[in-house]
């Protein structure tokens, strides 16, 4: 903590108000809940110092503090909930000094290794007064105008990706009876939604079957002649996909992962001879997948092909652009999306391109009656013809996230969203110029979007690697230098790359390589940050002994 | 709106400052995320009018407006985005007008229908706060010292659930070998999780097998030689855990649910029954699952029994306290959830009786390694070895909501969550006992909690009803009468109370009742709201036509 943190602390002695209230537990705990004047004064007086906090904290450069893990971690081992409620002065210094100040920067503009950005101002004061209102989407009864707000909000991105009529919009939008979009907690959630909405419409009731829904998986396998069931699409899919099955019951082994090619997006010619192979052993195809802004490294799959592949094969045709999905936003770059539109089913995450906060993830259909495979209802809460968004949904309770959403939509515009997309491509553009103009970098491969994987050569290794005469044994070297670059970094906190592994470069070395991973989505990132980045690792790198 | 609210906006006219930017969409987004005095002004004095929303909202007593639902949804169904970001007054204006204005009141002292409650004042400064740290859970790289204080606070909870020995929660509150519970987003995905992994870890690897988890549900009963596979618990149990049959294949027939007596818990002969002709068919029992606070009713299952009948048939045993678990603070209460230290997983929900804003459910376990039946790698994020709290978890990506729960677990303490469980219990029993000495209602059940079942008896049926002579189409009658009061108390907006259907009822009627559904948790509503609310249905009562 900052030494002036510590001084507003010390002089705001507005916690002694509460020593008033230490004869009995029953006043302490109503004083929490009171909205009375003094309630109301002491909660601006946390809000002031907390206010204080993010101030410094959004203004700061450095990605972290230096802390150890091993010591960090030590200030979270008491296991005991006080028997008294602790002291308000004493726990906001704690948590200034142990979770505020050891907190990941992650709005930094030097933090460009994961997927978080600075985010709009507006979004803060909007969380306060989510958190007032603290409404549940789950149903009408604890969300009314939200429940209308959170599909009117959803159409507005169902409309930008799949652009159908006016017609079709005046009919769904608030028709309890349509679903043009689920908002969830985040993607992973959003590509189970999908693939499971998938299973069951392919598995449904019919002849005195009773679907999946309710026979289970095997039974309904069984009924429809199939030998298994698979979902298909790039080795780069995300892991909430081996999520998905393993918990539908179909088991990871039959997640079946194509490989990429160098530019990270799925080899078509193997897709499409996978989907001939499945089909052959009679295998019921759940969905094929498509990734849009692959989370390695932003590639993006050919969707206008597997959408053909797909429909050839009577496919669901899922699109996880929980990354890349705001490429649609860009006049230049939107073609790379080409095909989304022939999705039955796309992931959107609104806390990475949408620039919002964690929590909002999202997943559309084209045909709004698909996710009535998965409804459920309940006597107390769900009810059949009602506007409960949880209805059809696996998630129950959960916030009025969708107040983001709609105000991100409305405020930036899809204008504003272009330029953010577009000077995210550019300065990656740019760093990839500068990482192939720098003589102690390796660009792994051209950017597709604004993900970018490199690495550092050593430098009695780069006249071998200038004429691709690398070994394995010195990529196995390699590795180990950039696994220790990228965690010295890291640890000294000043600025941040993630790092991934990858299975295949174009030298078509058989070790996996370990690689530098930029993620350039934050407006606050300049030319100066990239670069800034750039020479700490040369920095460190010139110390490092292996 | 207000008038005064209305006013404020039009006093503010800092949005002018504004025009200035009109020149170009680059200079309009910058200045959203830019982190200079301008845009901290900015920022401040959005912040002045939400928080002035905010105090209006949370002072008012009515928990609703009258607006019609139709009426109300045609603001919604503008399913464009705007081009050019809008400006910021006007939409200010209408999310005013539109959304805040007629969002529910879930914390009104009147609202007393659902899971809902006033909240404690420090909630509304750490929303912001977590907004403007935006940690992402999912990984240690942008969750520090939030991934270690979220294992602490699941970890004091753990021991106010099981309390184990000091050495025990030494050895694993930060060992990230060991995983004492998993925050989540609900309850929902809580009791999806319990059983996902109860159902991986009863058919794990062996001999070769490499376990459901990889080769599919349909495999591992059959090399484990099973017939199927069941989850078993009372007809009360949520809706969640037909979602979890659905979502993991088994499928919702296979959900077996045992009736509940008259007081809302399971019936336990019927249970041990069950299980044992589940044995004699061969079936897998994923899990049994005692309640600890129907969501219907507040009933709470007879856990120590479930533990017994699950300990003998060596199935998992969860316990779905999402509601109930707070009880745990109680000396007085706590017997009731005597047995859940024998459970091998629970559900607790942050966002109920911990008074923390939506979005924080918790899933514990007695074992710390049975959650590595779910656990996952990805090469970009997710490594064996680190702190990674993704790892072992349902969704991914996910915001810092521990910031909520260790501040309730510290500020509130064990004495104060104490008198809030036992507030919420007494005035339930006050609000009991006027409904039994009004002759308008009849109480359904004794309160098992905090929740309570009556229904409004039209003055016609009173004396037959005195007599325990009501017919099933007296009943009928009596349930729309119900339906339809409850819907206009709704409408009116002053007052709430929630309905549900009972299949059961002490007079051994066929016909379902519609009963009125009373939560009285929130520490705000005095016996004076109970009577205000009870007082409104009479005189609501008095003007229905059925």
């Amino acid at each position: 903590m900052t030494s002036s943190k510590q001084e507003m602390l010390n002089k705001n002695s507005f916690f002694e108000s509460e020593q008033t209230f230490d004869n009995g537990i029953e006043e302490q705990v109503m004083q929490l809940f009171a909205s009375c004047n003094q309630a109301i004064s002491i909660e601006k007086q946390i809000d002031e110092i907390t206010d204080s906090w993010s101030q410094d904290f959004l203004n700061a450069i450095d990605s972290n503090t230096n802390i150890d893990l091993e010591l960090l971690l030590e200030k979270f081992t008491d296991s005991k909930i006080p028997v008294q409620p602790s002291n308000f002065e004493s726990y906001l210094k704690y948590i200034g000094n142990n979770v505020v100040a050891h907190s990941i920067h992650t709005s930094s503009p030097r933090f460009i290794g994961h997927m978080t950005s600075a985010l709009p101002s507006f979004v803060r004061p909007l969380a306060k007064l989510m958190t007032a209102m603290n409404q549940n989407a789950v149903k009408i009864e604890t969300a009314k105008a939200l429940s209308f707000c959170e599909r009117e909000a959803l159409a507005m991105l169902h409309r930008q990706i799949y652009n159908f009529s006016d017609n079709f919009y005046n009919q769904h939008i608030q028709n309890n009876l349509s679903t043009l979009g689920i908002l969830v907690s985040g993607g992973t959630v959003a590509n189970i939604t999908a693939v499971w909405c998938a299973r069951n419409a392919s598995l449904g009731p019919k002849d005195g079957f009773l679907g999946v829904e309710k026979e289970g998986l095997a039974a309904a396998l069984d009924f429809y002649g199939y030998k298994g069931a698979v979902i298909i699409g790039s080795d780069l899919m995300h892991f909430s996909f081996d999520k998905a099955a393993d918990l539908m019951g179909i088991g990871t082994n039959s997640l079946i992962r194509i490989p990429a090619d160098r530019n990270n997006r799925v080899d078509i010619q193997a897709l499409r001879q996978t989907v001939v192979n499945c089909q052959a052993k009679n295998l019921l195809i759940i969905a094929i997948v498509g990734v849009a802004g692959t989370t390695d490294s932003g590639g993006v799959d050919s969707l206008i092909d597997i959408a053909e592949i797909a429909h050839q094969a009577n496919a669901h045709f899922h699109v996880d652009a929980a990354w890349g999905g705001p490429l649609i936003f860009s006049e230049q770059y939107r073609y790379k999306l080409a095909g989304i539109e022939k999705a039955d089913s796309v992931t959107i995450d609104g806390h990475k391109q949408l620039y919002l906060p964690m929590g909002i993830g999202m997943v559309f259909f084209s045909d709004p009656h698909l996710a009535g495979a998965i409804e459920k209802q309940a006597s107390y809460t769900m009810r059949k013809g009602s506007f409960d968004l949880g209805k059809r949904a696996l998630e129950g309770s959960r916030p009025g996230m969708a107040l983001f959403l709609h105000a991100g939509l409305k405020l930036i515009g899809v204008k504003g969203y272009e330029f953010l997309i577009n000077e995210g491509i550019r300065k990656t553009q740019y760093m990839a110029a500068c990482i192939s103009a720098m003589p102690e970098f390796e660009l792994l491969a051209e950017p597709d979007t604004n993900l970018l994987t490199y690495r550092y050569i050593p430098k009695r290794f780069r006249r071998v690697h200038s004429i691709n005469q690398l070994t394995d044994i010195d990529n196995q070297i390699i590795n180990n230098f950039n696994e220790c670059l990228q965690k010295s970094q890291r640890q000294i906190g000043h600025t941040f790359i993630s790092r991934t592994t990858k299975k295949d470069i174009k030298f078509g070395s058989e070790t996996p390589i370990v690689a530098m991973r930029a993620v350039i989505a934050n407006p606050l990132t300049t030319e100066e940050d990239i670069r800034a980045v750039l020479n700490e690792q040369i920095e460190i790198a010139a110390k490092i002994q292996i």
